[in-house]
């Protein structure tokens, strides 16, 4: 069943350390902002909501502490330094400067309370923003399970997943409720270099739950595909323009080419905060690049040589024309997006 | 510069073990049938062209030390024993059965020979089978150089280059001579998943002479199309049926997609040997599958659940369509292939 990726528990935010899954199922208790920032550049929580949610929880370690008998300034410097810290560890996803900005706006609403009380109000926040994940995800994952006939094939990417979120998923909460829903579905996983989430959380959240997954490389997927194997593609997403452009984890935008060569539907499943209005297109996304090593000595054997010039993007842009539709807790939206964003997101 | 693969030197067959590589160069003299099989399994020699030819020296020295007292008969069955034996180590590439074809007939040719003859004669034939692999890949190369235009940047998949031959390769072997022309070219090569013979030999060859070269994951390539930063793709092949369609490294169909999707030209770069006119289409061909391991826990660290489900083909076929030319050592063969392949090959 779905996964307790993040929780908050005796004072403490636990999380699945993902760096260590699926040979190991170690949890950590993450009590400092420079913990759950180490937490979230390492990829030891990862995942658009999930890193959201982390990033909550991180802005409220880093004041938790505070003496209530400092100046009041000096609490909102130290707040506002931790959350420009998080805002740095990682560009792509939205999620973390939504959630996170709205940590800062939640604080600033109780600014003439007393210290304790703001901390007070800003633990509550962060412990919204999981629940209200919770329950997002869940909406969007049977909102999408409606477009999933029974008998269906699913090919997935990297993980959006439980392991993405607070439980559910956003892409693989909608296998879940189809199954709940009583669909036989069976899932191709993308393995998803050069991290392997799909080889390492993926599988292995869908074999947790039962659910029948087979696992390929990357560059398998269009042979499946031309083997008439597959009937959708679901993926999540990190961030999406208001054209409906969409970041998500390298390799997405292949699909999304290979999606439409075969003539197969193309969802991207995400909750209405991975949507960035602000941004008219994909151009605007900032993509990460990640350390060259990930792919020339990933787990740690070296496979490439020394000094090899690498490019390493972590996550690409699919254009909105690729796109079918996007599953969000809101319900399905199709074509035209800019205006169909309008009307659900007002 | 181009690569020893394969040599024939002091009564064996000197190979490079490519499972070392790019971490270690080390040397393997072949003397004995099994060793060779080994090797041509293992994936210590692999290249359609290079097992054609490591096939050859292994049909000699299945019976270097035939007792020449012995009949004749039991001669020929032992060389056609280890024939058979030779072909059951890998399917898909042609040239393997080409070369063993070739090595039987010639033998044949002089049945009535001494048996201590007909070893010679055998020798020879093997030689022969490198030597012409030499100057075929020279000319394939020059034809296809011809097809490069000044400053291009070339995306290749898997490794089609010395390693893959007895020197020069054909898919890199294109891009040595486009270099030797004087053309200034750069080189994107994908990892290929799963036994990353990009990451470990397309990489390293072209750094050993000086090329630039950059490595992504096979994930990336369509985002790399997608910037404009490749003018054409080039690929070996395994297996080319009669109406053009082409076996070669799983992911080779994935960038044929991509490169039609982004109108870049797809090249196949491969000697007449990798031909198999007895096929009418790709879906003849019979595809490897190989050990799931190779994914879930490759190069020492396993990375997917225990029992995971897993589906390794080695290969795909690209359909004719999608094919720009094939660069031959005959020249370069434009569509339409069926008609233009007898012209060529009659």
């Amino acid at each position: 069943m779905p996964v307790k990726t993040i929780e908050w528990a005796n004072h403490s935010a636990r999380i699945i350390d993902q760096t260590r899954l699926p040979t190991e199922i170690v949890y950590l208790n993450i009590e400092t902002v420079e913990q759950m920032g180490e937490a979230i550049k390492m990829l030891r929580i990862r995942g658009a909501p999930a890193i959201g949610i982390a990033a909550a929880f991180g802005a409220y370690l880093s004041i938790r502490n505070f003496p209530s008998a400092q100046p009041k300034a000096r609490f909102f410097d130290a707040l506002n330094a931790a959350i420009e810290y998080l805002k740095s560890t990682r560009p792509t996803a939205v999620n973390l400067f939504w959630a996170l900005d709205r940590m800062q706006t939640s604080a600033q609403s109780v600014q003439n309370e007393e210290i304790e009380t703001i901390k007070r109000h800003l633990l509550e926040q962060a412990l919204a923003i999981l629940e209200e994940d919770r329950a997002i995800c869940r909406q969007l994952a049977f909102a999408g399970a409606d477009l999933i006939k029974d008998g269906s094939t699913i090919l997935t990417h990297c993980n959006a997943g439980g392991l993405a979120t607070s439980e559910w998923g956003t892409a693989v909460g909608v296998i879940y409720a189809a199954v709940e829903q009583g669909k036989n579905i069976r899932v191709f996983a993308d393995e998803t270099r050069p991290l392997l989430q799909g080889a390492r959380l993926t599988t292995w959240e869908l074999m947790e739950s039962g659910i029948d997954v087979t696992l390929i490389c990357d560059n398998m997927a269009a042979f499946v595909m031309q083997q008439q194997r597959i009937d959708c593609i679901i993926v999540g997403a990190d961030r999406i323009a208001r054209n409906g452009d969409t970041a998500n984890k390298i390799g997405t935008y292949n699909l999304a080419v290979l999606a439409e060569k075969h003539k197969l539907p193309f969802y991207i499943a995400a909750p209405v905060s991975t949507f960035d209005l602000t941004l008219t297109s994909g151009e605007k996304i900032p993509i990460e690049e990640r350390d060259p090593r990930e792919i020339t000595e990933g787990f740690g054997t070296r496979t490439a040589p020394e000094n090899v010039k690498v490019y390493n993007p972590a996550f690409d842009v699919t254009p909105n024309s690729l796109i079918h539709a996007f599953i969000t807790e809101k319900g399905v939206i199709k074509p035209p997006f800019e205006s169909n964003f309008q009307k659900f997101f007002k």
